[in-house]
């Protein structure tokens, strides 16, 4: 049997999406994984579409570039925009975060309430919407942009009484509509977890599309045959910004190695010969 | 008499340096400016120095191939990194808004101990204290990285309690230092000028670097013979994100005109045929 050693390449507009290289890492053992963080142009999320869908089509050149074995967009704003776009453009398997993510949350709401909360890109492209619908058309969605959780998360304010208090700011208008469950529709909120949960309550189910991304992913290429193997996790990114390290290994959970870093330009480069 | 119709040529990471193209407009009557916001790429401030150093001289380029008299770089983050390169790398005038502001806290401060609050990359600089430390090197100069200030700016919490706790959080050890002045290092504080001022209380002075600036400038390019004449002020960017009129009149104080938009590529192109 021919195993395939080529990683997984996630990319992200900075490094949010290491929540999903984290859950990537722990639910499929001995895949290597190439990440790259878009810093010097993050974020995407209040940016327009057009930017956002030329930075991501940058972003996965590179990875194909660099001979990955699929493409996850480990963005909500470029998965929003972007996903469908570049799974025609390659041969090798895309994922999104927003389809994982409306599945989880199918599977989990009992009433059909759902709430969604994400970056101003992401809700107004409506692709949880779309996406949560397509599963029932009875579902009813409720979304609310959160811009200021990014800032937050980034300034590692994750259990301060102002995070709390911007949160509930966000979130009540959608405990209004009686919500059973909600999706965390950004690769940031997932370290905002606790302070989420301590304004939604107990009651409300969290969905963190890290996880639900990891588990379509496991889906989509298979079973590893050989769990036990060496594997590599490699970190790209566009600039290597103040508290890179200190932000970077709250998101993925462990020290991060060595880092790469690749000038904008190069990636137009690459974009260029294609 | 021959006069210069060429535009002031006015640069920032994103839209806040609006608040220095106010200023102009307000204090140089009949001269006629030319803005350029690099939304697509912004924010500058948490990024490192040689990606703001870059994206710097892709914008000064870009002003100069429109035929600018001088430049101006609205941008507290682009002033403090690249200001010296850009002096010495054109003919016409370069002003940033650290050096006026720091001139503007000078002349405000009796008992010489001076506050500055401002983005990482800024306060990390060190340009502002350099700036003051050689005004009067008996200044004593506290400072204070404001990362969520920017995204308050922007979400538009000009009058809200959560922005005042956010300030507070960060301006209390400032305040505990008995500071008399407080520099708002950053072309997006003004608009939070009001709610800074509620937390500081009324003894303490706001220096507004959006005034300072604008005062240097016409310093530097003497009185305008003609402040009748008809002037024109124009807008160009890099993106045009969600909420950009809305938030584009916030800094600017009016209605802003007609928007043009260059994509970051074409700032590539022109650095790269120079």
């Amino acid at each position: 049997m021919v195993i395939d050693e080529r990683p997984i390449g996630v990319f992200d507009s900075g490094i949010g999406g290491l929540t999903v290289v984290r859950e990537i890492i722990r639910q499929l053992p001995g895949e290597s994984v190439l990440f790259f963080g878009d810093t010097a142009r993050l974020p995407y999320g209040p940016k327009s579409k057009e930017t956002v869908m030329l930075f991501a089509r940058q972003n996965a050149h590179f990875l194909m570039n660099r001979g990955v074995r699929s493409i996850v967009i480990a963005c909500n704003t470029a998965s929003a925009v972007a996903l469908p776009a570049l799974k025609q453009e390659y041969s090798v398997p895309v994922l999104g975060v927003i389809e994982p993510g409306a599945r989880g949350a199918a599977a989990a709401t009992k009433s059909g309430r759902i709430g969604v909360i994400g970056t101003r890109g992401t809700i107004a492209s409506g692709a949880y919407e779309k996406a949560l619908l397509a599963i029932n058309p009875d579902f009813e969605v409720h979304s609310a942009p959160c811009p200021l959780l990014v800032p937050l998360a980034e300034e590692g304010w994750v259990d301060h009484e102002i995070t709390r208090s911007v949160i509930a700011e966000y979130v009540e208008p959608l405990l209004e509509q009686a919500i059973d469950t909600l999706i965390l529709g950004c690769t940031h909120f997932p370290v905002l977890k606790n302070a989420i949960r301590q304004v939604t309550g107990g009651e409300i189910k969290l969905i963190d599309n890290a996880i639900e991304t990891a588990r379509s992913l496991a889906a989509s290429i298979g079973p590893n045959p050989d769990p036990g193997r060496e594997s590599s996790h490699n970190f790209v990114v566009s600039d290597v910004p103040h508290r890179f390290r200190e932000e970077a290994e709250l998101f993925l959970g462990r020290p991060i190695g060595r880092v790469e870093r690749i000038f904008p330009e190069h990636l137009e480069e690459i974009y260029g010969e294609q």
